[in-house]
């Protein structure tokens, strides 16, 4: 084992020969065990001041691992899809399956140490987005994406003459290398973004992902060093498989304390004027789509989220909204069982994957909160997992709507004897008798579990930026027409 | 059944709808049999002029159909991460999956179209690329996606009215419309746009993918027309299955033509001058660097395949070549079993997804190859299906060099004997142990059959723009040498 206090931050080419010969094997040893499980993958992240050898540094780790199972993500200014969409999205594309290791070169800190070095960013902004990201971290890593954050850490004035090194006469390159900083170009700027990266280092340094600064002054000592900390984390991951998938443990009886039923507070009798009701719709439709192709939408975008009880209507309130949506600016996203490429990401990422570009319109016919629903009710998730989602959610949310997307949640609620009269109709009529399955009929007796869990789901998301409407939809023509009001009023808000 | 030439173009609102409330239900019933059985796709490609009511029509289909399992493609003028790649990519990327219908608005005809109409194109090139469409419609078709190809039609004056109705006195749009070709604008250019469409269709309309021309004066003739184009297309799709997946059917002796070995014309025993090897291989990779971190190189690109007998030293090659590379801009995809989403697409989409954007380098231990090597000797493909692939990948691979692109394709071949020895070896040398496994020696009985089917892939896809290199491996000094040196020539040429 590698100890940083007793080396020293040198090391003979000999030493690093014999250290390199051992630490190969067990490296390989350690990527064969993580790509045979595919319980968890591991994120490299490159980081330091140019000159320190992030390039080199990535060449070695290809040069001792398997090269099959290891991706370089690369991130420099964000190309026109990237910046259509939300800042964290290019980082939730690229997510390598579990399995793999992924070698990260301009991270999701790299434009807050920018905006901090040359004084965009203001101190509480800064500790802002870093207290984000740690909850972010500790996210993937209860997702089984475990972190290795890395600053190579070189004095000014040796990472300069490196450089210099590295061009020939005529400023060309000798051989790649990763120049991240070049909009920083003056001492002073490479003064404040070396404090803006201590300080980073010390906010984001968690007991589940810690940064390892990592001395460059020689090739070998760094090498070998950063080399040992991926092992480290390999056999971490190894060891440490997530927290899911779990074998699934059926929740039996509802959970004691919130003991009120939203659902039941509701007045679900109301109903809508029939001979109204055309003209109204067609008026709140004429302004969704006057809304949704203004100019203003293009640089916002839409999210709506249906969730609600089996055959509560979500299915024909969606085509109220859909038809007032330019048709090539929207999609309709039904959730069902995650593929496979899914299945091998963070929970969020099927989502995050569907995430519409600015100015367009992504509906889900049930989401996100299928996490503190049905996989919490079935048990395909354990607690200490869906009791986690509420602030994750909370926080994809609001990267959103800071991403100036309006993000609506709409929960529509029938009661028991409507839902049943619905069942027995889906039954008997060609065209809808695809909607009912088994699997429906098995849910109905759950309804005292699904109640509690809707409960406390909508106390623990309804944020201000983002929060739930309920929809009473015994009656579906008053469902629909609330639905669409809502979603005019959030995009008014 | 709609038959065209019996109704009159014109529909009363009361024909439509009754005839409407029939079609609705026989197209849930066809998509959900589709969606249920997931063997194919559908394609619904809706062109026409502006003013012809593609918007609308696009939106009666959503009304019909189930929304959960449809989605419009639209494709306008290039993102510049789609022209950083060929131009076929695009479509590629959001190829829907089996089971799906896919609503396309902006096709892969339209910029041919456009070329002709503004007489940037000529009639020779615009023959020879509908030519290539048909190849690769034919391509899908076999892979099981469906295309209705639709073309609405109607008289230009009548067209521009309709657009002027649309908007309001301002110069806003009432309600969203598809302006697909606001570049032209004379009436002499739209009258050569119709003209050349008329030629596209005729040249396009495959037995397998006709063009349908539905007149669009009327709406409602219109929309029945194109509804029950669709289910027709539907039907097809559930009734004729595509080729593949089949049973396996072990392909149990080598196929009697060509009855040659090339690789035993193969020189095998030449070897590397050792003593000069070190210097020669850092002098390639020099040059290597210098190749790909060339500013020319920025608006190319380099997609090596690696192919070879097991153990003939692919991943030492592969590592040679990736010291030279700048790690940010190359990838390794080691070719393994397909994941559900892949399987659930046309075959090439697992490659074509990984095809780099210009100026990256993308390397494959084994590639699409496959499919007329494992998948032919193991009976994975039906015979029509591998022996289709030859033509299907000389395609692929005149699309990457079209756009630029250096295409390689290496071939490491060694002796049985050579195979034997570093099988064992490999089972003895720790670091070597996880590449060996029970198939491998499986598949060394199979040595005549892949022989032959080397030597049939190799005389089938060796072109012109992308020739086979065949690498004597037995000595690897000397097949790492002859790599670097075939990429460097094809780079230089």
């Amino acid at each position: 084992m590698f100890d940083s206090s007793r080396l020293p931050h040198v090391m003979t080419a000999q030493d690093f020969a014999v250290f390199q010969e051992q630490l190969r094997e067990q490296l390989l040893d350690a990527q064969f065990e993580l790509a045979q499980s595919r319980q968890a993958s591991v994120l490299t992240l490159v980081n330091g001041s140019d000159g320190a050898g992030k390039g080199e540094v990535v060449d070695r780790l290809y040069e001792w691992l398997d090269d099959h199972f290891v991706e370089t993500l690369t991130y420099g200014p964000p190309t026109d899809e990237e910046r259509a969409r939300p800042r964290a999205w290019r980082y939730w594309r690229d997510m390598p399956a579990k399995g793999r290791i992924g070698v990260v070169l301009g991270s999701w800190h790299h434009h807050l140490l920018l905006g901090r070095a040359q004084r965009r960013l203001d101190r509480a902004a800064f500790a802002d987005a870093l207290a984000e990201i740690n909850r972010t971290e500790e996210m993937l890593r209860r997702e089984g994406v475990f972190l290795l954050k890395i600053w190579l850490s070189l004095d000014d004035r040796l990472a300069r003459r490196r450089l210099d090194r590295l061009r020939e006469s005529n400023g060309a390159l000798r051989r790649p290398a990763v120049i991240e900083w070049s909009e920083i170009d003056r001492r002073k700027e490479r003064e404040r973004l070396n404090a803006a990266a201590l300080e980073m280092i010390e906010i984001t340094s968690t007991g589940d992902a810690p940064w390892s600064i990592v001395p460059a002054e020689d090739d070998h000592y760094r090498d070998a060093a950063v080399g040992d900390l991926l092992l480290q984390t390999l056999r971490r991951a190894n060891n440490g498989a997530p927290a899911s998938p779990r074998p699934p443990a059926l929740v039996t009886t509802p959970p004691a304390a919130p003991n009120v039923s939203l659902a039941a507070a509701l007045d679900l009798g109301r109903k809508a004027n029939a001979d109204d009701y055309s003209r109204e719709l067609h008026e709140l439709q004429r302004r969704l789509t006057e809304a949704t192709t203004a100019k203003n939408f293009r640089a916002r975008g839409l999210v709506v989220a249906f969730e609600g009880n089996d055959a509560a209507g979500k299915g024909g309130a969606i085509r109220r909204v859909r038809a007032a949506l330019d048709p090539r600016r929207f999609r309709v996203h039904g959730v069902a069982a995650p593929t496979d490429e899914e299945r091998a990401r963070p929970y969020l990422w099927r989502f995050w994957r569907n995430i519409p570009r600015s100015g367009d319109t992504a509906i889900f016919d049930r989401s996100w909160y299928g996490r503190v629903l049905v996989e919490r009710v079935e048990g395909f998730a354990a607690e200490e997992d869906w009791r986690r989602a509420y602030q994750e959610i909370n926080d994809f949310e609001r990267q959103l709507v800071d991403a100036h997307y309006c993000v609506v949640k709409l929960w529509l609620a029938i009661t028991p004897e409507e839902q049943l009269r619905r069942f027995q109709d889906r039954e008997k009529t060609a065209i809808k008798r695809y909607k009912i399955t088994p699997e429906d009929w098995r849910n109905r007796d759950k309804w005292p579990l699904y109640d509690a869990a809707m409960t406390e789901m909508v106390d623990r998301t309804s944020t201000r930026h983002a929060p739930w409407t309920l929809v009473e939809a015994n009656d579906k023509k008053f469902a629909r027409l609330k639905v669409l009001r809502t979603i005019l009023e959030r995009l008014d808000a």
